[in-house]
């Protein structure tokens, strides 16, 4: 497929006049063709527009329709072939494998919404019948439903091209919700953001749905971007990026005459939780896993484990041996952008002159253009209380190893912690005591708990959060994967003593749509 | 009882050493006795620091002992007996009938979320069971439960003494959630916060719980109000009030380093439709239960029928006419405060200055001081497009009538209204079609759509949502009446590959708990 640097604003393609983007080879740091032409503040009004006008009748689709609609997307994507993965793979560096896993990653998400649109419960409908007979006053027919919040915009990750960009997990979410959504490509791969926004924007035109459903474009500053979140018609926004994006974000939704939510996703250190019986019979063991997790992606996960924590002594020495041995065999990796790639190089190399910190081990060497090479390194509890910038994310394949004089002192360590999106803890039998006296300090600052495993690796589930308490994201009520994720977009409605004739078909009595639904507060099955 | 004007803070009763504060009597505005003790910051940061301490263990009370928590605080209300009732309606003018009602709602309230801890749905337990044999990659076990956010503060309303303040639908629902709760006293009724904080301290004594569980502060000022939102230890606030007071809490709770979020009530002028058929059938009888309501409790509710929207004609001004002359023969009514009673006089000589308004009637005169006199007032749709102060809540028994061209106009007019809470229509059989092509603009700015009736009288149930878009609510996503405004103080976690011994109670697989769950995303019941 050729690609134009057209903006997508409903069912129009047009060359934004406003700057131009181009894309960067991954590899050799290299200016990709074609441009990409910015779009301008009336582009962003004409997007929004539509968005609004779209709104009343996309969140009224038939469950049917709007399911088939979440499978046309995925369909399409997997149409684009290998152009695709060809254009993703030079944005942004990340090898093909990845890449194949992360379009199944999406289009099975796409999925997942689709049979969570036709099962219904998203729609929490809920029903208290009247009491005409209550004394003192008798009771009123009470219905209710949760409908889209609105026009939703969605900010492309840079890590994850795919599945956290056009047509990720956000942008699958709103629409499953009934949300039109105008998504704000990253420039880092816009030329991916073209031809998912154009499997997108085919399924629109293919299911008969508005034009206004989805939009895409391209930013060549901040204009738009922020120009979305200050627009009256949108009514909240997915992000996945840097903590000082998101806050910024933050910060312009809620000065708005009307605030809205930004769904965040910012930044998380991930601790890793060695607990001493499992240290001691297992820590080599441990010791290669954690770094297959922390070198995977080049680093480049929100879930990669930044920070180890652990009891100082001979077997945390072991550990910190065989994490070494083990780094220092990993190949530096192409990062996602010459920028990434700098910030990571800053901040391991402020993290090695740090006079209470002592690097481990280094991965190795850099054999191209835009490479980073892993780190471990090592610091004391003390130290790591201190100092507050140890805590900060270091976006890519470092780590630090906290020694701690016993377990009080760890888990004052954790009571010190920002919000996370995962914890590891790895434990045997013998730890179980132990780590139940952690448990309450992590699941008050943690969106997923996980046992003898790494956060990297996100299952796409029911039961899935990846969220957590800020900053790991801006509100830790929420989930940006798995089906759970929907609810970030939806609000109540209440109808009261509405005649059946004018009821939405979800809350009918006859039960036209074969919800599931709780009546007089109990949960009844529809079958 | 006798009343000290101490503060509560866990299970100590304290006088505060930061001013005072005496209520007034609401009917002759003379202060009575006792003198309350403001709270200083170091009252505060105990009160948040007994709060934090006690949110573990309280979060992880078995269901039925929180259960039976808030069924004691209930019928410890309950057998304050007249005390209460006394000081209440010498504290807010309100009459013992009213105050009998709200105390019923209250406790009904307070029971009823004994019975949704007891069901517990509200912890949405999920279970995705691992696939061990899956390829390429084998699936995780994950399970996801809900837990408390963390110490919640409440901010006592002015309108609602009993059923939105100390023991209200904010603290009920937030303990419920298994999050401790520290109210701030509303200043126009400490006698009442008094007694009513004294029934919760002791319920949390006698049923063996954390003493940080409650704690009740008075404010002098508003340092105890601000300093709340800001304390790190709180993690989500309850606040029913008005739109300046709102939005003061929610900025500052924007500003923290880590943003909490403020579920305000603020204000709302739930617009009335006449709908043609209705009003030419039944405009009289429409007209004399539109007064009942708007004079209901000195028209001091959130959800008071302060704009009506209907066909310019003869049936306009006969419905006009018949509300006129049942509005004429209400009897001036004592409000809340001096303060309230004072910015409702103001308001009304604004509107019945208004160069586009006429003043159709005007209640009895004044019998005695702080009372106040029903107001109804007649505009035209292009001086209420015009004039957007005529769209700000009167707080109080005033209503504008806006006579409209035909239903677009009177469409065109929902288009430029702010969030609401409710939304009443009336309608006969012959104007459905009509009424649909309202609905669209109605739910996208309404919590609670109505037919036939007036949004006074909020059913406390599970299909309630006592929300709306913003200004009626911070945030739209929300009730605060009602079994679901439990999800306001909830976030999910989620638990990978965790040995059975180590998973909470909820999410055992032999479900001990005997609670619903959704399984690989499929809902099943217990029984």
């Amino acid at each position: 497929m050729h690609l134009t640097g057209n903006l997508l604003i409903g069912q129009q393609s047009i060359y934004g006049g406003n700057g131009t983007i181009k894309a960067i080879d991954a590899s050799n740091g290299k200016a990709i063709e074609p441009a990409f032409g910015g779009a301008t503040l009336d582009n962003l009004d004409v997007a929004c527009a539509l968005a609004w006008a779209a709104f009343d009748e996309f969140r009224e689709t038939p469950l049917e329709a709007r399911a088939k609609f979440l499978e046309a997307i995925a369909q399409n994507i997997v149409d684009l072939g290998d152009v695709l993965i060809e254009r993703c793979m030079t944005e942004s560096g990340l090898p093909r494998a990845r890449l194949e896993g992360e379009r199944g990653r999406t289009v099975g998400q796409l999925r997942m919404f689709a049979e969570v649109v036709r099962n219904g419960d998203f729609i929490g409908a809920r029903i208290d019948p009247a009491q005409p007979e209550r004394r003192p006053m008798p009771r009123v027919d009470l219905r209710l439903r949760h409908i889209g919040v609105g026009p939703v915009a969605v900010f492309g990750a840079s890590n994850f091209p795919l599945a956290f960009s056009v047509a990720g997990g956000d942008t699958a979410s709103a629409l499953a919700a009934g949300c039109p959504v105008i998504v704000k490509a990253h420039s880092a791969h816009p030329g991916t953001a073209e031809l998912v926004g154009r499997a997108v924007q085919k399924a629109v035109k293919d299911c008969g749905l508005p034009e206004g459903t989805f939009s895409l474009l391209f930013d060549s500053g901040r204009e738009i971007g922020q120009g979305l979140i200050k627009d009256s018609r949108i009514k909240a926004a997915g992000f996945t990026g840097s903590r000082g994006g998101g806050t910024a974000l933050m910060k312009i939704a809620a000065a708005r005459t009307e605030p809205i939510p930004v769904y965040a996703e910012m930044s998380s250190i991930n601790p890793v939780l060695l607990f001493p019986h499992a240290l001691k019979s297992r820590g080599q063991a441990i010791a290669k896993a954690f770094v297959q997790s922390l070198v995977l992606g080049a680093g480049q996960f929100c879930t990669n484990p930044g920070l180890v924590l652990a009891l100082d002594g001979p077997d945390l020495d072991l550990f910190i041996e065989a994490a070494s041995a083990a780094l220092k065999e990993t190949s530096a990796q192409t990062m996602l952008t010459p920028g990434i790639q700098n910030a990571y190089e800053d901040a391991v190399e402020k993290a090695a002159g740090h006079p209470q910190v002592t690097t481990a081990a280094r991965g190795r060497d850099r054999e191209g253009a835009n490479q980073a090479q892993s780190a471990l390194f090592v610091t004391t509890a003390d130290a790591f209380r201190e100092n507050h910038e140890l805590q900060e994310e270091i976006f890519g394949a470092s780590s630090l190893v906290v020694r701690c004089r016993d377990l009080d002192e760890m888990r004052e360590l954790i009571e010190a912690l920002e919000g996370q999106l995962t914890s590891s803890l790895h434990l045997d039998v013998a730890d179980y005591d132990d780590v139940r006296s952690f448990m309450p300090a992590l699941e008050r600052r943690t969106g997923r708990l996980l046992v003898n495993g790494f956060g990297t690796g996100v299952e796409v589930g029911h039961a899935m959060v990846h969220g957590g308490p800020f900053p790991s994201t801006a509100d830790g009520r929420s989930t940006s994967v798995g089906s759970l994720a929907i609810n970030r977009f939806l609000r109540p409605v209440s109808y009261q003593d509405l005649p059946e004739a004018l009821l939405p078909e979800a809350l009918k009595t006859g039960n036209p749509l074969g919800l599931n639904r709780r009546i007089d507060g109990k949960l009844q099955l529809a079958d």
